[in-house]
């Protein structure tokens, strides 16, 4: 039983609360028990496995936790990448919030084939927040990284009123669906580049746009709804 | 200029990070620009204004922000609550993260023509991450409040494997959708005595689900499609 803050362990988790050391370790922290769940049921090996009461004194685990007290498990794992695959998968450009990256990665995973791409500028996908946003989906389906340039299938950039409605767009073979943050959505160089450009339609008089992760939900769903509605 | 804590427009700032005094008052706390704006074109007026190192000093006016440092405005202004309406609305029981509640606001200002209309359980729309989450949208378009017995629509229950797709559901006139929490999803007692059931399909080997704002996106997308398409 661990009994002081000092222990090398522990010590491990609240470095790996910080990106540089996610990065430089290859590890991820999974808070709780469904997150510890999903990793091990997609195949991974804890390195580091703390039950409260059993292997350290609970308030110990509490603060070590990124996410709020009462943890009674956390564990910690390789982070494990993908290739860009499939025939639907996301490519993400400056998305900064964890937990719409962790979203979309949930989203990717429940209606298409393919992992999200991360590009530049996007949230760490083993963040905290983007894992448990993920609900774990992040182990099941792990994210890729890639530059646009390097995407090998038909790209889709989609934004605010650009091109067709996305539903409009009769593309067959592999598709990436391409979304850039926020507030600045994609860089003008990416949207054009794109080999086709699509927007999801809103109300003239409703807000300027979806939440990125709607966006992109809502793109995934359409391309597997045209998939089998034809 | 206010160089007090025990400033009583403070006090009041402070008050309205509780639920209770918010619900009492029937006063909602607007931080930073973005939804400060939102509020004055969606009509309102507000009680308090406060500006960084104009009205007050910038340390007091972070002291009291809900959301973190840096808030250069702070304004309160009256909850305003809308009626059930429109030819889509959203209908949500027991969905508690009110990031999820105001996303779901923004999204039904963005695709619909009604509100969303809370029923028992869920996160208050006017908390500062809800009224964040929506962008404003909740200031555009006012949440409304009913039982479901009372919902004057037909309503389509949604919820994991129930039902049709809702892509397959054809029905005219006004619809609200209605939607349950993350993880318990609706009451049995709602989705058996709605007038349709229907789900959104996802992978058989993904995640048990989508997130509900997620899902709620997905379903007022989709009617906005078919109303559209046909």
């Amino acid at each position: 039983m661990i009994t002081s803050k000092d222990n090398s362990q522990l010590k491990t988790l609240r470095k790996l609360q910080q990106r540089k050391h996610r990065d430089k370790l290859g590890l991820v922290v999974a808070e709780g028990e469904d997150l510890v769940d999903a990793a091990t049921a997609a195949g991974l090996e804890p390195e580091i496995k703390l039950v409260a009461g059993q292997d350290v004194e609970p308030a110990l685990l509490d603060a070590v936790s990124a996410l709020g007290s009462g943890t009674r498990v956390i564990a910690v794992f390789a982070q494990r990448w993908s290739e860009p695959a499939g025939d639907t998968s996301v490519y993400l450009h400056g998305v900064h919030d964890p937990g719409n990256v962790g979203t979309i990665i949930r989203s990717a995973h429940a209606l298409a084939d393919g992992p999200v791409i991360l590009g530049p500028d996007c949230a760490d996908p083993w963040s905290p927040k983007a894992v448990r946003a993920s609900m774990g989906s992040v182990f099941a389906r792990p994210p890729a990284r890639a530059a646009f340039a390097d995407l090998d299938a038909t790209t889709i950039a989609l934004d605010r009123g650009v091109g067709k409605p996305l539903a409009d767009i009769d593309v067959d073979g592999p598709v990436v669906l391409c979304l850039g943050g926020e507030r600045e959505g994609l860089p003008p160089a990416i949207t054009n580049t794109a080999d086709v450009q699509a927007h999801i339609p809103i109300n003239p008089d409703g807000p300027d746009s979806l939440n990125v992760a709607m966006a992109a939900t809502v793109a995934l769903y359409e391309r597997a709804r045209m998939a089998r509605d034809g």
